[in-house]
């Protein structure tokens, strides 16, 4: 049986919400370590074990500091037991950066990765989700860290979305191979060539192709990551405010409105992001998952039930193996300029 | 009267759309000079001038190259006719990457000015458009860019658009001023100083927000601004798709989908890229609209009658007024290091 650790804090509809999930989780099968204030948890459900852990630090403004001064924080605790093998997973309901911050320092990079990155499926509507990363975990990117994303993603898009030899794709400002960034350029340099064995690589999509079905990998640096991400949310969430406005523009169009509410509301569940269970933390030594702070209770079991998928599936050996196959495994052992420390200077909150 | 030059070729729907749409703008008192092929064009309208100009570089693989080795294309003519004074602004309904270089070639770029800039009104349901730029002039740019775009943008806004006081943000993966690439920070800190003289600079906004009525401008690279545009045009278009599917899930629905039709065709034309005429070139010595190859005429129209409106508020003139009060004209008169040529190099197309 997979042991989940997950910190209760930082969710919008606070921690017991996040327990109310983890009991769904339970339910089904999994064990979870929920580290929360046990005076406003109160009760938990069968397989799921309480550890009052009061202190939340999800909306510090340093989460690597934050992280590093507050051992005693539930994220801190979490990711601590993960790293001691009392679980085998992260589930944060809290911040991204104290949940990437608690991860780098705690679970660590997993070996030959240079940077761990935040994936995310984004749901399409009438079609299986797109995987994009990374969403934020690093600002700028070398060419030798989108070629590990392309792979790090295909292993996860396999291992864990179940898809059968997924199309990864670069984002950029055209299809053309000399389109994009020179990183972006070299990054498809060594894709087309032996950085891409093993992978099924369709070189660059424009943004209009990313809700298309033309990829399921979509790689990017962290910082056009985050950008789009919050595009898709922001321009699906204010069409649909705007159809909704629609049907209320005449007597004709709020009784077209009503007939047409449920397959809406079906529409509104197919691309509910809670629906894909939050962004999963890939590149450490064990799989970490950031729910959403919004979610529900749905949401939060979503994240662990996927989490354990991750555990099941072996998803960091599997990157590894396809790191491996391809030549993309960092060469130095570990430190060579980069600490921890300087990488979550540019967490993305 | 003003006069536009506008490129006949290039447009999805042919020379004869655009010749329908330049008659639509000279009945509201426009002078156009048509460069097309007079053959397929035939009659045109009061108030036209067709010139016949067969060659078309709409679709050229390297558009600067296609620019210089082509004087006979009309995109080039066009542009020629602007410079010659014949026309005060110049209009293309072909691809952005030659029109761009043909502005350059031609217009060139006004004084003080680092680099031209494509900007873009978005239209928002239930309110204004929002204006973003870069949205594919330049692959990468330096602070000092970025800071003349926000100065572009806002005079463009104000003169154009008619926007009092525009708001301009930039677009960056985190609201604080620390967020962002390390170019960015410095756009931040030079636009909350002396830079920012005379802008309502409004700090960093994220990716959800371009579509909430908190900016006016936003402004980002030419990379960034491909992306974001096109995943806005994906996301909104492939959410209405999916609305529309939705109302065909089962008779009720089917109902209230042709209940709700007038209220949602309206609702398609509020955000209908035609109502803004195109993109903008900003940053030469006259102004340049890229209309979309996909419009119809009533956006050629448009695009023609923005034009106009360019010209007749001055933009030029005020967008220098305004990088000259802030002092972020560039002090070398020209030259140093950059050519037209290795510039429209990383024209997107």
């Amino acid at each position: 049986m997979v042991t989940v650790a997950v910190d209760g804090n930082g969710a919008d509809l606070g921690p017991t919400e996040v327990a109310a999930g983890a009991a769904l989780a339970a339910a089904r099968g999994v064990r979870v370590l929920l580290f929360a204030d046990a005076r406003e948890v109160g009760q938990v459900a069968d397989g799921v074990e309480l550890i009052d852990a009061p202190v939340s630090i999800a909306k510090a403004v340093d989460p690597a500091f934050a992280v590093r001064s507050t051992p005693e924080a539930s994220i801190v605790q979490a990711a601590k037991a993960v790293a001691d093998g009392r679980a085998q997973a992260l589930v944060s309901g809290g911040s991204t950066g104290s949940a990437l911050a608690a991860g780098l320092f705690n679970l660590k990079r997993a070996a030959g990765i240079h940077r761990p990155a935040l994936a995310l499926p984004i749901p399409r509507p009438n079609d299986r989700p797109v995987l994009i990363l990374d969403v934020g975990a690093n600002v700028s990117c070398r060419p030798e860290h989108l070629v590990q994303f392309a792979h790090m993603g295909s292993a996860f898009a396999q291992a864990v979305l179940g898809f059968d030899d997924p199309r990864v794709a670069l984002l950029s400002n055209g299809e053309e191979p000399a389109k994009g960034t020179p990183e972006l350029k070299e990054v498809h340099e060594r894709l087309s060539g032996d950085a891409g064995v093993g992978l099924k690589f369709v070189g660059n999509i424009e943004g209009t192709q990313v809700m298309e079905d033309v990829a399921d990998v979509v790689v990017m640096d962290g910082f056009v990551g985050n950008i789009a991400l919050k595009l898709i949310e922001g321009v699906s969430g204010r069409t649909m405010v705007a159809v909704k406005a629609a049907a209320m523009r005449s007597w004709r169009a709020k009784l077209g409105g009503f007939l047409l509410a449920p397959s809406v509301q079906g529409l509104r569940e197919e691309i509910d992001p809670e629906r894909t269970g939050g962004a999963y933390m890939l590149g450490l030594r064990q799989i970490g998952v950031v729910a959403h702070g919004r979610f529900t209770r749905r949401g939060f079991a979503r994240a662990i039930e996927v989490a354990v998928r991750g555990v099941e599936e072996d998803v960091i050996g599997k990157t590894r193996d396809a790191l491996e196959q391809a030549g993309a495994l960092r060469s130095a052992p570990s430190g060579n300029g980069e600490s921890p420390s300087e990488h979550t200077a540019t967490v993305s909150g």
